[in-house]
């Protein structure tokens, strides 16, 4: 666990479709922009395929260091669905069908063969709540594991739900820089003055603009006074280092 | 390691900036659409920080489970780059400087200080193998590893170039069927078609098209004709479902 001033998270993206390439995933960035302005930092995210032993080592892993894990799909009717048996069995919390599911479930009618596999999306694992929202069939959270739809819309209706239901710190706020300057013209100073500030999280991020170098650099952490000083001292080093600051 | 005919990857995404959800990762799918044109089958990925001991955690778990790891992002000059350092750490396969790329990096001009930094990027583990491309110094392979830019456009040019360095098996194809039809309607017969090929991957990805709910069914192998005739199977199932098949 890490400690009482942090609150941590890892996402695991559950899909095959994702591995394969065919489905560009972009519910991690939601979630980790989401989590970090509740005051919860994503400290790993892992891509796990629709197998039932890799969901639940990854589970187990998961839940044991961080504060919460975050799951995305495999939550509907269908044979590939299986995050909610994975949850069970990792937590031995056995699924049960839960009674405002089935009746929400039930609502819409079906011949009886249909109703018996939709109604697959009513179970959870004892001792879950649910994450209700008003796109269908709720996700749940049992013990620190959150289980929300792999669908984007759906899934950023069930995490809106979940957030007050988690507990939160101090959330990471960040300040950038943009210039015209090489990474290696500033890598030296740049490495001071992150040795100097250990509890600030100094990120350089190189790309090419109208045929020039340039690097963005950011500056991550909760103390947002501290970030502005050293947001005000990376200019300086840039501009003594020969570049110049851009807007961003 | 997989059985003979397979040949799998794990991707290992390096970036502080992608678990703070600052930057969507665009390189996983391309990656994985990459690698199983060339009969390698990506079956997990994990974004983790720039931190050595989570980096090298990684790796070693990775390149014993996995026929090829590949990673993207930290090789630049700066204080956060350090998948090298980590590569060398985890393979015991300590840095040099490869004669190659530090006359590449030579050869543009600059002051001793800043020539220093830069020169980090000619740093490759013993017994690693270049991967050349047209846009700066070079990636690199060490025993099953391979070592990839973060920045997209970087990252493709060198995939190019590794693509033809790694063995590859029968690449995955896939078919897929889209329809009006909601999942619960169609789960019953999909699982029994699932079952009775296992060597087929079927998934079901619904999806919201005009305010109506409609279902994308792809179906996952090497065996083409076999894939064509589930393909025509899963038309009549959903008709008989009362679906109906639309164009995708």
């Amino acid at each position: 666990m890490a400690e009482a001033a942090t609150v941590t998270a890892c996402v695991l993206i559950i899909g095959n479709e994702i591995l394969s390439g065919r489905t560009q995933d972009v519910n991690l960035a939601h979630i980790a922009s989401e989590l970090n302005e509740h005051g919860i930092q994503v400290r790993e995210a892992r891509v796990i395929p629709d197998v039932e032993d890799e969901i639940v080592t990854a589970l187990n892993f998961a839940r044991e260091k961080y504060d919460y894990v975050v799951t995305t799909g495999g939550i509907g009717p269908t044979h590939d669905d299986i995050t909610a048996d994975c949850v069970a069995k990792a937590l031995s919390a056995p699924l049960y069908m839960h009674p405002e599911l089935e009746a929400l479930l039930r609502r819409r009618e079906a011949p009886p063969e249909i109703m018996e596999v939709r109604l697959r999306m009513a179970r959870v694992p004892t001792g879950a709540e649910l994450i209700r929202h008003p796109l269908g069939p709720a996700g749940f959270k049992v013990e620190n594991v959150c289980v929300l739809a792999g669908v984007p819309s759906v899934m950023r209706e069930m995490l809106a739900a979940l957030l007050p239901m988690l507990r939160g710190a101090m959330p990471v706020r960040s300040r950038s820089v943009t210039a015209l300057v090489t990474e290696s013209q500033i890598a030296g100073p740049l490495g001071g003055l992150q040795d100097a500030h250990p509890d600030i999280d100094i990120g350089s991020y190189p790309f090419a603009k109208d045929g020039r170098y340039a690097t963005t650099l950011v500056v991550r952490g909760t103390d947002e006074t501290k970030l502005e000083s050293i947001q005000t001292e990376l200019t300086r080093l840039i501009v003594a280092a020969g570049g110049s600051v851009v807007d961003d």
